[in-house]
């Protein structure tokens, strides 16, 4: 386990320019949907500083849930800047449309984000509800509904009763205020189990800029969909094209590699707004100026974080899964190499028997369709090396082997032998609570 | 459901060339090694006919199994032809590396295979195994190494002692006789709820030939793989190119439709030999000659039977799943948009839990990455319409789906209603007695 260590503790430990210090959040109150906490839960929680230029409020909207907040409102100081990554699906949600429409115009003064029902596959109903949650935000927060930006996760199928925010609308912008991102990471959970924040801080020029994100995770309620949400925020002073560089580099070794399931949500959305607020921020204008090298660390470190608790609070996860590839040809045959195996049910189902089934990795990586060769391959579960050159290692040792299966967090590497093609991505087992979860609802 | 009889029942009911008329098997003899048959297990098994110039012989060698078989002969007679398609695993198994060298040779006198040990991952110690098989088989059926196929489907990593085959093959050549497919579908078997064989006859010019066909399913015994194996036996006088040819035609939409759970073994293998001994059958030297009409069509009921009796034997199924896709654009874009539903953990998760979850659906349709419209889907399960056109049915009642989604038979379809591309695959549910298998028998 001593590589793994380092590895999936990093950006913890690592977050050289954070102060995370903190305590475990409130797990008892009513805001958590799932009364049992999930047994991966970061041991700490940060404390999450105000970002100049961001105001937050949590309102109960009434959406689905009762006696739990269901709406974020987020106002941005004028200037602020958007970015965006969305959901590759072809059947995406409505507010992923309306965000991908009005990115094009790069300022914005809010974000509205509900849990409680998607808006997705509901037709010009759908379209509608965003038009109107738009403008009744717009009103409130004395904008236009062009500079509101939307998400929405729950229920798909159903129409997203927007008039309830209309009641809450006023109040969430006079009581918006800069110290609520823990309550703001509350409001959008579905099925996770903790709320996920993450923060850093980076010198840009010499201006301490700060970076606060909150997550939700791959989580279902029925009939509801597995979706992540995840918004940036930091008081940086970065022109929209930089941001929008910076946030699409950034999710590529992170959010994009970590993988519940396979599956893909129709409303997949983060987005990142810099408020430009920060005293004495430069500007920065391109997403290769040499000043942000800190400051692209500590995004890495805020999305790498929200992303592993992510993988952590997967359905029905009692095991962090760490897939690590090297040897491969490319960097790119690594990834989907990797992909292969994390996404595999026998090897996830291995994991969740806490077996060291080098046999179904074989497999998997077999599968994927990337070059390797079986006669070269070395695999190692937690650090000891159970399989070489393409047989099972003669030093193989189960007792050892077992042991190291029990831990909750496994690191599984494989070497291809073939080149210098290395890539990591993160997963979770599969339980039998994860087909209680997503199944049992109607028996 | 009236959509799905005719579908899912097509292999028995439209087998006009055959006489499949029997009763159901012994399921509880020793040979079968799980006691719970699948509930969806065939109620009728055929009465396997012989087929003229090949004699079987199944045998108890020990290899990991105790009181059943696990080790089956195949004698052919001199001239018989033989095809294969294989796993397309980048590390596939010593023995499909060992057919696929000497199918070049395309003429074939012994088939050997055994249960307990895949002899994959196994190194030169593999290799090893299977030269010492070919030879002792060779030397007791009194032909060339050469002229032996090889598979083996169990545990793998483990290497195959295969001087266990060395005490039984004299016995195996001495008893084998025409009237062995059932006995041979059970030594095959690793956690196979029930044995799998399907028969059927054509005429190729005026001469009736029979195709008998055996198959074990994906199972997985520990630490095993899924793998899939199946043997195509006739007396139709066929060209190795020719018998090729039709082998992979037939295979498209049978067995490369059939899905448990996206996993690919190894190991998989699907031979067919073809004896010539029909009396009076015309030598066919060309897949595309006309008289072999009734043969394909014979041909493609039997490999879809066992297909089928895979599914209805993936490991803890409850239900066999139909997933048709039509209006895409091509056939191709179907085909992958129906295998992304099938091996959607969430879509086999909600059948599992009897919900016609039409959103998980289309999240499936949409990270297929093929060309689809939200707004122009429309999605049925058990043929009643639940969305149409991106959005929930109007009428959708309920009650009437629930009742649908009990059924241990589930048709679930999709139109795109973008082209005219269709396709079929077959899948079974995702439930908690899948990772109960696949993840337990460590705890």
């Amino acid at each position: 386990m001593a590589g793994l260590v380092p590895a999936i503790g990093v950006f913890y430990a690592d977050a050289s320019e954070t102060a995370d210090t903190g305590t475990k959040p409130d797990m008892t109150t009513e805001n958590v949907m799932s009364t049992a906490v999930s047994p991966l839960a970061p041991a700490n929680v940060p404390d999450m500083p105000a970002v100049s230029g961001v105001r937050l409020a949590t309102a109960e909207a009434g959406i689905r849930y009762a006696g739990r907040t269901d709406v974020l409102l987020a106002l941005f100081d004028p200037g602020t800047t958007a970015a965006g990554v969305f959901t590759r699906s072809k059947c995406p949600s409505a507010p992923v449309e309306w965000c991908r429409a009005h990115l094009k115009k790069s300022k914005t003064r809010v974000l509205v984000v509900n849990s409680g029902n998607a808006n997705a596959f509901t037709g010009k109903t759908g379209r509608d509800a965003c038009k109107f949650t738009a403008q009744i935000a717009a009103r409130a927060a004395g904008c236009e509904p062009g500079d509101v930006f939307l998400a929405s996760t729950g229920v798909i199928g159903e129409p997203l009763k927007a008039q309830a925010f209309d009641g809450v609308m006023g109040g969430l912008v006079a009581r918006a205020q800069s110290s609520e991102f823990l309550a703001a990471a509350r409001a959008i959970m579905t099925t996770d189990t903790f709320p996920k924040v993450a923060t850093a801080t980076a010198k840009i020029g010499k201006t301490r800029v700060t970076i606060n994100g909150i997550a939700k995770g791959a989580g279902m309620i029925a009939p509801d969909m597995a979706t992540m949400l995840s918004f940036m925020f930091t008081d940086a002073a970065i022109s929209a094209p930089a941001l929008q560089a910076l946030l699409k580099d950034g999710v590529a070794d992170t959010f994009n590699a970590v993988t519940i399931d396979g599956d893909t949500s129709t409303s997949d959305t983060l987005m990142m707004f810099a408020t430009g607020k920060a005293s004495g921020a430069p500007r920065i204008v391109r997403a290769t100026d040499p000043r942000l090298k800190g400051f692209k660390k500590a995004l890495h470190s805020v999305l790498a974080s929200l992303a592993e608790q992510v993988a952590r609070d997967g359905e029905g996860a009692r095991k962090l899964v760490e897939i690590v590839v090297e040897g491969a040809v490319s960097k790119v045959s690594a990834r989907r190499i990797a992909m292969s195996i994390a996404n595999s049910p026998l090897v996830k189902t291995a994991i969740a028997g806490e077996d060291a089934n080098w046999g179904r990795v074989v497999m998997a990586v077999g599968k994927a369709g990337e070059p390797a060769d079986r006669d070269k391959l070395s695999i190692w579960f937690g650090g000891i090396r159970v399989a070489h050159r393409g047989a099972r290692d003669p030093s193989y040792d189960e007792a050892t082997v077992s042991a190291a299966m029990k831990k909750p967090e496994i690191s599984l590497k494989v070497a291809l032998g073939l080149g210098k093609g290395r890539d990591r991505v993160l997963t979770c087992d599969l339980t039998k609570e994860y087909v209680a979860i997503n199944g049992d609802y109607r028996s």
